[in-house]
């Protein structure tokens, strides 16, 4: 393993301490960087302060061998990233006439004018390497420090990713920064618990003490994540230990590394030439967007219909209207008139419906808020299921969704033949 | 301003240094925090090992006055923050037999057994108080040193919300950590450059020289935080330099504080009693997602059509077949008869509709990947309007997503006679 490993990311920025966005460049670069054999070791996330950078770069200058921050490059008074790394390197800012070009030219293709407040862009850092940004106006910066690299990215996301990926990979590269990856694989498992998990491969970590296991629970999915730092352990045993869990977890495995639910579900129905639609009552249209999240998936999914007004189910769906004033529209009837709906009426083989209260208002005393019927229509029969939730209602929303794909994922092995 | 008021996150997981997990938290506990007045000044994220963990409470023991860990309390070998954090602090971990009970009782509800595993959450370190985990098995621990609190929270988000609404802000505004919460407002604007936002409150910038502004961008929206830490600026001011904003940026200015433009829409149609309904393809269901998480939706919103096959938008919504042989699935023509058929399919007085090529698959010389049409049916006529986006699918949803809500916002500007 090369010393030069250690990355640490400082991200700028008064919004993430305030709670305004998220940091979503951590778990992005994170990832990269972990494909390229580098690891993070430290994150740190500062304000807009000069004093507050300067000191988080001090410490990270100590610890780590690459130091990207994200933020802080932009125009406004608030942007000191650039300002804050200089000094603290003692070094000059120098006014760099091609950057105010390259910002004029973008501009005047979007037939814009620059405005003055953009000149504090034009500034590079004594000695520091210019990074093109395609994307928006302020350049990256990378500058080397006694043999260890400091790179600015700037904040907004659709600018950092292609600036990471097109131009700061190859010169991470170059520099020499890419190591073997260490052998790792990760497992995902569905409807079973994290303890369990851990207690089902107790014989592994005995039989292998230098295994190395992480786990990680999202939302009803538990990740693990089988490592061996040490490389006494190579690709093809680990492989060999992740067919072994695949055995043995049985339908509570969903697959290797970060296949989604709905993934598998697609996998499956290209193979078998299977076709799906949705109908989502409380969840709105978040099922929807997982599966069409996954390129190449109109193959597959044909659609579905975000029945939230009964009329809809009924006119749609063609949801009997006895159904709904028998049962209500939160019931399993409603649900399997739902998902047999869906399928006849969007010509699909399989039909997959959720109806619920996903709260706070709504609910009664059968059906509490955060009850959730779920339909599955398949060619060999229609069923319902019900599940109960606790938690606001985006919460909800999301484990329903996850409760309907896994079901199917079930269904479908089921189907298959192969439990 | 209160000295007892720095407070100091410290995120434990490899998942998060590994970018297999956003970090929900640190975005969910600044915004919290902040509420109550106090203000989040720092955060480490560190990996699941003894030596970090212990490091990083050192240096925010140093700084801060409460410090929050997340995470590392589960049942499993790799949780290590109870164990680090006790040993940091040189404290014994006392075996609690009435943790083990809570758990016990809990799985017995659940129609499970309680596996020897979790005896390793029935620790605690000695001196510190248990706070009950109402939706889990790990309690979380707080410990009070030096006049400093370090509070222990679990991992999983529907533990740690609970968790800290019910326990945690009761026992920080106990120990006095509540401060006057500090004036501030925050703007929201679309459609307009971050650069063009600050120039165009120059003038504000100039008159109230102790106002401090802090910018964000995110996805096509720019938010404008207006702050005075000094409190020479009293909210009453703060209000009417808002209310300027308001009529100086015209459609431009979306609203204060985090509404988000389904809100914005929600609350324009609520008022003038209108329905909406949606219609989707490339989206597959993220608009209609957007507009359901917002609770009480349903009295404006009928549903929608996630369209994603031709056949699905000619059968459910009435698109001529015709239309989508002469121009295209993608094209205009389609975003306006897939809006009027939404609207008069589900009978709703609004249809808004979007169509494109998400990528990285499809397009066409007319319509490159990244191409989106939108339609929108309202009373008064219906117009179809062309975006194009770079970027990857998901980033190419979202945006089209966006432009779609901002222009119907703008459009019901136009009719409620405000432009």
């Amino acid at each position: 393993m090369s010393s030069k490993q250690k990355v640490e990311i400082l991200n700028v920025g008064n919004e993430l301490l305030l709670g305004i966005r998220m940091n979503t460049h951590l778990s992005y670069l994170s990832k990269q960087l972990s494909a390229l054999g580098l690891s993070v070791k430290h994150c740190q996330i500062v304000s807009d302060e000069e004093g507050a950078i300067k000191a988080a770069l001090a410490v990270a200058l100590k610890r780590s061998d690459v130091i990207i921050t994200t933020g802080g490059l932009g125009p406004t008074v608030d942007d000191l990233t650039r300002e804050s790394v200089a000094c603290a390197l003692g070094r000059e800012l120098i006014y760099c006439d091609s950057i105010y070009q390259a910002i004029s030219d973008r501009f005047l293709k979007l037939g814009r004018k620059v405005s003055s407040i953009h000149k504090k862009q034009c500034y590079q850092i004594a000695g520091s390497t210019i990074i093109q940004n395609d994307r928006g106006t302020a350049p990256g910066i990378a500058v080397e420090v006694e043999g260890k690299q400091i790179i600015l990215l700037p904040g907004p996301t659709h600018e950092l990713v292609p600036m990471f990926e097109d131009k700061i990979i190859p010169l991470l590269s170059e520099k020499g920064y890419k190591n073997q990856t260490s052998a790792f694989i990760q497992l995902r498992f569905c409807g079973i618990g994290e303890s369990v998990v851990e207690e089902k491969m107790k014989p592994i970590a005995e039989k292998y003490p230098t295994l190395e296991f992480a786990f990680c629970v999202h939302l009803g999915l538990v990740d693990v994540r089988l490592s061996s730092t040490s490389k006494k352990i190579d690709s093809k045993k680990l492989f060999e230990i992740g067919a072994f869990c695949e055995q043995t977890f049985k339908e509570d495995f969903v697959g290797f590394g970060d296949v989604s639910l709905p993934e598998v579900i697609f996998q499956k129905l290209r193979k078998s030439n299977r076709t799906l639609a949705v109908a989502e009552s409380c969840t709105g249209g978040l099922m929807g967007n997982a599966f069409t999240d996954i390129p190449g998936v109109s193959k597959v999914f044909k659609g579905g219909v975000i029945c939230y007004a009964n009329e809809v189910k009924v006119l749609q769906l063609g949801v009997p209207e006895e159904i709904i004033e028998q049962h209500g529209a939160v019931s399993s009837e409603c649900a399997i008139a739902m998902a047999s709906g869906a399928a006849e009426n969007l010509s699909a083989d399989f039909g997959l419906s959720i109806t619920g209260f996903a709260g706070p208002e709504g609910g009664n005393s059968n059906n509490p808020v955060g009850t959730i019927h779920i339909g599955l229509h398949t060619p060999l029969g229609v069923w319902a299921k019900s599940v109960r939730y606790l938690g606001g209602r985006l919460d909800v929303k999301s484990r329903a969704v996850n409760a309907a794909l896994d079901w199917m994922r079930r269904e479908l092995l089921i189907q298959e033949g192969r439990l």
